[in-house]
């Protein structure tokens, strides 16, 4: 069996997370049992959800183990297999870890699914035809569910989630702004993902300042707003929220690594009788196929041209997940493993 | 016809309300013209939302015109008809203001609507019969959508709103927790109001303290809250929430005087998967008929004590009023005008 490099928790942030939390460890991959399937990963993905998994406190799921393999998205190629449903060769996306090689049980229900690249890139699976692009789904189908010509907004417009957002808005008729940090990911929203238009967050010292500029960028309000950020930016938003708004909260990004921030305006929640959810797509597994159909015809007809960011080998990982909670990336942030 | 006395709002708070923001009219009541009716007003109804028409800011409705009968809900007998579907006599129950009498437009829609006395007493056609009872019934039935079994919870328990929620709640089989001001309101809650406990917040310094306490009362943790106060309150109970939990917001009395009270901890909508949904229950007049028939039905049988705490003359209206907003009524605040 071959040698796996693997990325392991080994100590957990206390308030920024540092490349110290992290620890690079080489073993030898196990023999594979019945019904197990070796994969050779190609991509790993790196998301901020991972950020709250680090901490030890109360959250939606389990805390990651300390010393253990960090948990994440991988597609890969099976290279070994001792599961008559799986055959060396096939591409495969599951939640392999920060490692070169996975070993999965895969009898197990949703471990292990294969893909077809014929005419979606392997890569698109950890990204717009993979969970965060089923994230943008369930936000805005199932929570903001949106009429055309109403005005749609997402903040990490130029992310993984954002940019499948955009396709998903601009399908269902509606006005699309982004907010994204600096001039070249707002311009990339415009000219390549297609928003209507997008706001530099950078460029405003407070929450007053932002929301004047989503005024300009909103003349009619906003209907729906997507949340990855928290903060300023959802203070600024909340203010030009129209009544009978709703709010999907898929992520506060912006609080992730230090003290809890607040919502300065909550009762505007009650003048504009606004509807704020929180949600975490993979408890609503009944979804995704239908959310992948859509996804799937997007990416595969140029309409869904979702940017990436490649960090090359696993030991690069740290620094580019800790680059991604601070923003640095431009598009999905990927670890490239072959 | 009879000389009227009536109550105007001639300045507004700029910061707390205060009586000297209210100023007492007399004139004559106008000759009545084809399809009005004089209504001689035996109770009006003092209700928190009056603080926010105050203002003069955005908000969901206009604001309340100043040299101008304050508005407000009220019950009375007809003495004076040109309309035929109304006779003198018949109870009534509108919106006429801070005023002893009111000429309606009786053919206008909603304007003005008879009531039965028989077994409902006219006065709760203004709490546990009327919008404050219909308030309940809308965030707990349609926002809340409890499960028997579940936890419900309501702050300003003993009020309008929370009395008739109590019961509400029991119907459906929840264990109903309420937050109130002090130990005899407290006691009320449980003794006659039917809720499981109810706690005191007045003992509590801080949002830590009064979570603790919530805890304890809350031991399954909550999955429904009808908020009507906001500020420390809120940042208590957001921390009990169970995952898949639903805030109706009702009200933020806490921050109707001064500046805005923030949310500290918004993220938890997010790892909770709340819903947080405010609402206006005169924009959903569909669900009145099904929830009055409830309500009347809980009242009629004695299973809604709804207790009034009643103000003597229009005089003391405004006096009253401010009261309410401190939270010193007991019970439904009305004031008895003849």
């Amino acid at each position: 069996m071959p040698m796996n490099q693997q990325i392991h928790l080994v100590s957990r942030p206390s308030t920024e997370a540092v490349t110290s939390n992290f620890k690079l460890i080489s073993n030898e991959t196990p023999a594979l049992q019945d019904g197990q399937v070796l994969v050779r990963h190609h991509f790993l993905s790196l998301d901020p959800y991972m950020r709250g998994r680090m901490n030890d406190t109360k959250s939606y799921t389990a805390p990651q183990a300390l010393n253990q393999v960090m948990l994440g998205g991988t597609v890969g190629e099976v290279v070994a297999s001792k599961n008559p449903k799986f055959a060396v060769g096939d591409k495969v996306v599951g939640m392999g870890g920060w490692q070169q090689y996975s070993v999965v049980d895969a009898n197990q229900l949703g471990a292990l699914r294969k893909v077809d690249t014929t005419h979606i890139p392997l890569s698109a699976y950890l990204g717009a035809v993979g969970m965060p692009g089923v994230t943008a789904w369930y936000g805005l189908v199932k929570i903001i569910e949106p009429k055309a010509g109403e005005t749609m907004l997402v903040s990490a417009a130029t992310g993984a989630v954002g940019s499948a957002f955009a396709a998903l808005s601009k399908a269902r008729g509606c006005r699309t702004v982004g907010i994204a940090g600096g001039p070249d990911k707002c311009k990339y929203a415009v000219d390549e993902l297609g928003f209507d238009a997008c706001i530099d967050y950078k460029l405003h010292k407070d929450a007053a300042s932002l929301s004047q500029a989503l005024k300009d960028a909103c003349p009619d309000g906003v209907d729906g707003y997507f949340e990855n950020v928290g903060g300023m930016v959802l203070d600024a938003v909340i203010q030009r929220m129209n009544a009978f708004g709703r709010i999907a909260v898929c992520g506060m990004i912006a609080g992730y690594d230090g003290a809890p921030l607040p919502l300065s305006y909550p009762a505007l929640i009650l003048t504009n009788r606004l509807k704020v959810q929180g949600f975490i797509v993979s408890e609503h597994m009944e979804v995704w196929p239908e959310a992948l159909k859509e996804l799937g015809t997007l990416v595969a007809t140029g309409q869904l041209k979702a940017r990436e960011s490649i960090a090359q080998g696993l030991e690069a990982a740290p620094e580019a997940f800790l680059g991604l909670l601070k923003g640095k990336n431009f598009g999905k942030q990927l670890v490239k493993l072959i």
